[in-house]
């Protein structure tokens, strides 16, 4: 018997993986777990029913959310990352050699536990980090409500807005964040897809504008087990543009994905995207 | 009783989108097509179980296989298009007012006529077209191969390189479209997927480097009905560079994608997709 792993990307559409194994699934404090081997995205993670991230195509999501505000910065220290919990944002952070501090707030231990059971690809970062990693399984809202003037830069790995991802997708949360950074810091957040999730494109825009940052800017990448296979990312800068680098990736790195022109290239929005950023939803 | 589409994207990897009205389905002498009304896309052309194009996000593949070609051009008269039977290049190409004739080639006739009939958004330009424009019911092979030294610019606007488009994707026709282009000329054509097709996709970047195109540059669009959602396109191209675009699009043409800094920005690819290219398939 054939096993298929389903996500509905809305009630009306739905993508739909054949399963080699099911490796688990379960129910942790905050919501369903399931990883699973596949044919097509091989180690796939799902939380709450929605595809997270898989060995195929992670590195897309994970270089993308760390390297573009990384190397938008001069000179970044302190880093915060919120969410995040299979490793691989923080795999692709620490390959900065020169940042003082990173610090993961992870609210769901299972996730970390799992990936470091069955994603070990992504995972790697987790087991033996640097002395500079810290990892904490804890609510990243109140860890951003405690900071003052403190990060350089804080990334929302996060997941959809329902379940505990929603209150990373509040105006307040927005004023937190910005009274969290140094007066040039920056923070990005993974924003969904402008084809399917326009409104909320639209007001988290509006949200992270009205909470003072003088530059916001969305960019793209293609990320094939997410809707629509587009996926946005946004960002809120108190004093960097970050639509072009201003330090390079190491060739050491061994990106698959991100590099200098790209950087630019993913700001470079169809008309369409710009029309919904600005609000208007037609 | 609900009704789901459904393509294969791969053996094990499947979209459903949810059917409000079957249109059509039916066998032409080419292929199966199918019409839906469906709830996420619109209308949806399906040919032998494949997504081709829905009113929901059509303007991104018709824009992006237009515009890019013809704005890379200095002056273009003559152009070609091989398939497009839903009318949606066509559409697009004919907002370039400067044209002496644009010739369209399609194989089956059925997509026309079901397009004319069920998909009038992307099909307008099919009625009552310029006087410029030509649409033949007929082999776009053998058209290419009876051309000399004729046309600008030669848009390949097929479906996938089964059934009717198999002989689309090959030396042979390259070189035959090599020898249809004026000595300033370009062609463009639809590539698939860099995640999902790379060896196709670095087998014809050889063959068309091998037809003896100077210039061969992929690009990329955000299509979610394709696999991946990650669609390429590529040139080959006699003279000019495609990827500065040396005129503007018409600010009349209300395009919903295109737009100069994402002409250059397409062409700014990932790492992988790179590697691809280059015929390294890990």
């Amino acid at each position: 018997m054939t096993n298929w792993v389903t996500e509905y990307q809305t009630s009306a559409l739905r993508m739909e993986a054949l399963v080699k194994e099911t490796l688990f699934e379960g129910q942790s404090d905050f919501q369903k777990v399931g990883v699973y081997d596949t044919e097509v995205f091989g180690r796939l993670l799902t939380l709450d029913g929605v595809f997270q991230t898989s060995s195929f195509e992670e590195y897309v999501y994970h270089e993308m959310i760390s390297h573009i505000p990384l190397l938008s910065h001069p000179s970044p220290k302190q880093i915060l990352i919120i969410g995040g919990g299979d490793g691989g944002t923080a795999r692709e952070v620490l390959k900065h050699s020169d940042l003082e501090s990173v610090e993961m707030v992870e609210i769901d231990g299972m996730v970390v536990e799992l990936s470091k059971k069955y994603l070990p690809q992504i995972s790697s970062a987790l087991n033996n980090p640097p002395a500079n990693f810290t990892l904490t399984i804890g609510d990243g809202i109140q860890k951003v409500k405690d900071a003052k003037s403190y990060y350089d830069l804080i990334i929302v790995d996060c997941s959809d807005p329902i379940g505990p991802g929603e209150g990373l997708f509040s105006g307040s949360f927005y004023k937190d964040v910005y009274n969290a950074l140094k007066e040039d810091g920056l923070f990005v957040q993974q924003t969904e897809s402008p084809f399917y999730h326009r409104e909320l494109l639209a007001k988290l825009t509006k949200d992270i504008k009205d909470a003072q940052f003088p530059i916001v800017n969305s960019y793209l990448a293609y990320i094939p087990i997410y809707p629509g296979g587009c996926h946005s990312f946004t960002i809120g800068s108190k004093k960097y543009h970050p639509q072009t680098p201003v330090r390079k990736a190491a060739p050491e790195w061994n990106l698959k994905y991100y590099n200098e022109a790209l950087h630019s290239g993913a700001f470079a929005l169809p008309n369409f995207v710009t029309q919904v950023l600005e609000g208007n939803l037609k």
